[in-house]
């Protein structure tokens, strides 16, 4: 999804984007496939997604791109959060997702359908709370520095429910409702993490399972709550791309974006 | 979302995925480059995704994967329909999606937050309406005949509201609901088509982006009454990944998949 | 319904009225009938509801009172659209609800019951989104041009999602809930027409009604919402008949309805 | 709504319905006026509907009907419960709606919006809580007794909650949900008529007009509910009128509905 | 709940509580027992909660403590506002919560899980709609004249929808919605009272039982809404006891509570 | 609301309860005063109930009635976890509810109105999911094994979410509701620990508290789904207490609660 928000209308030119992936599995092997398809692209800035940027997988890739100078950022969820020190000596950046947790990922309950909608609330939690709006910015702050030939300072930045909420919302129980969304989905994992790892009877893990994708739906609920008290006051902030690559501002619907008279950093700082 | 399909725990031995796209943008330059990368991964199926196969992009990659007889699985939205005829021509498979409906691609309105709540919406009523319970069977039949060295069947299909539900739900108001979701999902294209491409004046185009999302979000509430029903009976159907790549299938929660007795595409024709 | 819209608190002096209808049967029998009946009523106004203007029963109603001089406004639902020529060339108005979409009609699906709610939740949505208010201002209108006897023009006007809630709404998201009410409203037609007419499976056409009424259900949950939002900025619009049948306004719930200083037709027009 | 209700597909060769009002207005002078065109249809079976029986308009009907020999049975609401006596005296039926309260009608707060708002709400929570069944039951008896040429009985009830609810339902909780909509109903009268008649303070009768809508709309989503727990065990009861005007009946949606083997009053007896 | 009421977060030095109660039971016997233990710890005012003051058990209490001198309030639902004169003469005051209905009371329907959850449903309308706030502010206003050795006055109130709500919402239809609330509330006590009393079919009081409990459950909801658009006002009024227990006010989620200038009771004036 | 839990219905005569508290406060005087009265009463089994058990106040009662031989249960929240050891060692049974978190106890936030939204919440929380039931279940046991002068063997549980809905739940789905419920209200306590005894900044500490109580509002959400989940099956499980003082069992809302033909524990045993 990050990859469309760098560029949700598709017509920037300042940017081109090239993802390459191996779809649901993330061993070394796969690992080291991605890099060589990734070297024929020279990127001028790499971001890594990953949910555990400690295994094995992905630090393959960050100590490949270490050694070769590649400017990096590691977008992980909350597991990923103890390469931090690793990465940070390596000289890349991370960005921890502490709500994006574990899927319930047991073969009796976790089918195509059952995965899909798992991802479908996680991306309505992580857009509809500000979390998507945290990365984008912190992404787009190193664009504009690599195209306004700055120094980069890649971000390093474990991203909780405060944080990311933090400017997003106008009504203060907007962003408390927003900032319980978060809570729970990061509570998630510590549910799908024994479902998966621990528990051995088959109706115990199932049954934690589907407990830990009801508490991601309750949140997804609290999330979009969030989202319409903003909308009953008419102040849902929005934040596009313009056309030269820079990030507008916006509350009321009808009005226009307006650009920030400096750097898109910022914006967002008030 | 579709790469994630086909493993979706991430625990399946015979199947590779590599994915490779170009963000949001679909130029002709941006699918030549995407070939290149294709081509050094020398797949034994290709599915290609786009919003509208009849664009040049898509076009393109169209015809080379012909020439070098390249098997190809085009997943479109419903303006790819028309490419229909051309793509049986050159060989390739087809699935049109008709409820993947254009976003409302405005700047005044469309931000990141706002493009991955779309897309969240778009993915839970895909999820859980059956569409990509269907797209994977189709894609997994292809799957399956290409691992047994059968003679391959490409899937030349017009996903519409009834097929999509077909076989999905064991109560029928939760098809019902399903079906109304779909409809509504797929009428979203119409208000989102003529406000990114007819109207000029911006409040009115504003106006009809964010009632086209409104419209997703009515949609998305009937996809989830439709599984909360199926929840109710305890007859949510589950069609995992076996241990060998078949699809098992179960109805209620605690119980375990049933491996078909034969082909993985006989057990959807009940 | 649109005779309670008239005079919603039955004191008015100033206007009587009189319906007569056949009931759910619209045939050119039926017709003929009705028009004996209002003949004998001598009205200053006769306004024919009718779901399809273009059938042979309103048909020829709209022939006798052209012959008659008898000034005529026909509210219809979307089917109707293709009578507007022949009823203006006759010198009737119109009025064009498009929302208003036909019922799923087929015998084992729709009773009594069924029915009733598909017309509650169709009178819920019309209401809510503005489009009553919109008819009872054109009626109002030419009403008061009959009576300060001034040339009456009738109104000729196909209501569409736009026009029905312009003005209507002050928070710009109530409007596009309202306005997404409406198409979803007007796009049950395509499927209950469908089953209605087209299909001859019986479990097909059933499915096609009640998933065209679960969309109803959905699109009136949605003005719903509208109106919600308004009441919560304390600004839902009500437009009252006053004492002389003039058309006050007001939008907080505790203030008194102001009445305009000019015609009524003007109020609206901000 | 109820012409409607003895036909609902008009598609019914065996009844010819015929409806007069007077609009929202209902004095004397009105309903002779109606008399005149009623006398004109010579109706075999007469059904006056009027909020209260006892006022002097359904009054005067009623003893010119009853001159007359004409059946009619008078559909009141709740403070037309003491007319019973009278009409009996007459010969007359009546079938009393506890549930179908006054309006909040006080010109601060009822505009053509609000008040179809709350005839929409009143007529879902009628249908779905079965008193619209209960009164097409009752009408059709009398109905088939005409065309059977057998001798008429009048309905004479008072339909409550429990009486509306009574073989409606399947799951017991889907009648509570019922009954509670209907006893919620059932109080808006108190807090109206309070508004309407007794208060004088502004601020006071506006809130209370306004509260005693919100009671409506909870006993709305009350009957909604109702409808949905049986939707969600697929056995919504279904009363389609037969090709020949009897009613048949079913559960299940994709079944044919059965015709009763004897008189269509039985049915209901279950 | 209301021992908790007069020092919400347990830090009050200036109060302490004391409360025996003799559970859900409420005979003489029990009242005499209760009585002994309250004599020992010689309380400067005693707040006596039950259902009905008129019972024997209450009314013994309401005598002794009139015979000792001892200033009491006693708190008691709708059936026991018949005892006010009485209570009058003894000079003892009383708070009359209109709302708070007698439970389902049949073995067949309630056990210890229903019953739970009736409490918390009526806590949760209480609270929501303003009445434990007058019944607080009734309390305190003795206290603090207690606290202040002034003369003491009792409260004698009957709370009625009205009475509480006044003053405790910004927004006139969140006020609307929690009168609403009450109104049901209190019906519920004419449902219950002739399925515990009146009835002596089973599945008839069963049924009256479960549907009065529903009707609580919509009451609920509407007292939430009435929050929630306090909330998206961010104007939720909140009276927190402050460090000496005078009463604090604020309604903005983020500012401090201010403390009146003058005595507590003063506040609530406005 | 324990108290109540033993007599729903105040109608048993096998036992009489009495309680005595201090309201909110809990210190070790209070405790000291409550024990005074408690010692008057004699009673056969103790029941403490205290958010934390090991806090001065109920160690100080835990140890007065360890030496006095009083069979002692303690119902405790989480954090009261900690004195099970120091409970069994000294002879006493403890009940720990995991769920029952503390409030966001900052003067800004919490008033009488929100303590009691907050405690009306949890409690919906707590018997919706099965939490009361189990614990009368296993304080029934006691009091069946007194009345038969048994042993008296006291509970030592600590009661997760697993524990609490096993067995109290026919659809699957509706126990993986409650115990998404239970988790998130277990994870409240993390906020409002936080946000009462670290977080110093104002806005910090505000926002959180209402963070948390909006995650109780998800769970009460939940719960309330997960009941009318078994609604729609008519198996919600009812087990009141019999006239003897035993547990009867019922399934479907109309029929009658059967007797267990052994001991009321074994009921739940299955």
């Amino acid at each position: 999804m990050l990859e469309y928000c760098v560029d949700e209308r598709a017509d920037r030119e300042d940017v081109d984007v090239r993802v390459v992936t191996s779809g649901s599995k993330l061993s070394p092997e796969d690992a080291a496939d991605l890099m060589k398809l990734a070297a024929q692209v020279s990127p001028q800035l790499t971001v890594v997604v990953s949910p555990n940027a400690t295994l094995p997988g992905p630090m393959t890739v960050a100590k490949e791109f270490a050694e070769k100078d590649m400017p990096t950022i590691f977008v992980t969820d909350k597991p990923g959060r103890k390469a931090a020190g690793d990465l940070e000596k390596m000289g890349h950046g991370y960005l921890v997702v502490n709500a994006d947790s574990m899927i319930g990922a047991r073969r009796e309950f976790l089918d195509p359908t059952e995965m899909a909608l798992f991802n479908s609330e996680m991306i309505g939690i992580l857009s509809a709370t500000g979390v998507y709006a945290f990365l984008t910015r912190e992404i787009e702050k190193v664009i504009a520095a690599i195209k306004q030939k700055r120094e980069i300072t890649l971000p390093r930045v474990k991203i909780n429910s405060e944080l990311a909420t933090e400017g997003f919302f106008t009504n203060p129980y907007a962003r408390c409702k927003a900032i319980a969304a978060l809570e729970i989905a990061e509570h998630v994992a510590k549910i799908t993490t024994r479902a998966c790892f621990v528990e051995k009877d088959r109706d115990t893990y199932i049954t934690l399972c589907s407990s830990a994708h009801e508490m991601l739906g309750a949140a997804l609920e609290l999330s979009r709550e969030a989202r319409e008290i903003e909308k009953s006051g008419d102040h849902v902030l929005r934040k596009p791309h313009m056309g030269d690559g820079s990030i507008g501002q916006k509350a009321r619907l009808l009005e226009k974006p307006v650009k920030p008279s400096s750097s898109p950093a910022k914006i967002t700082d008030t």
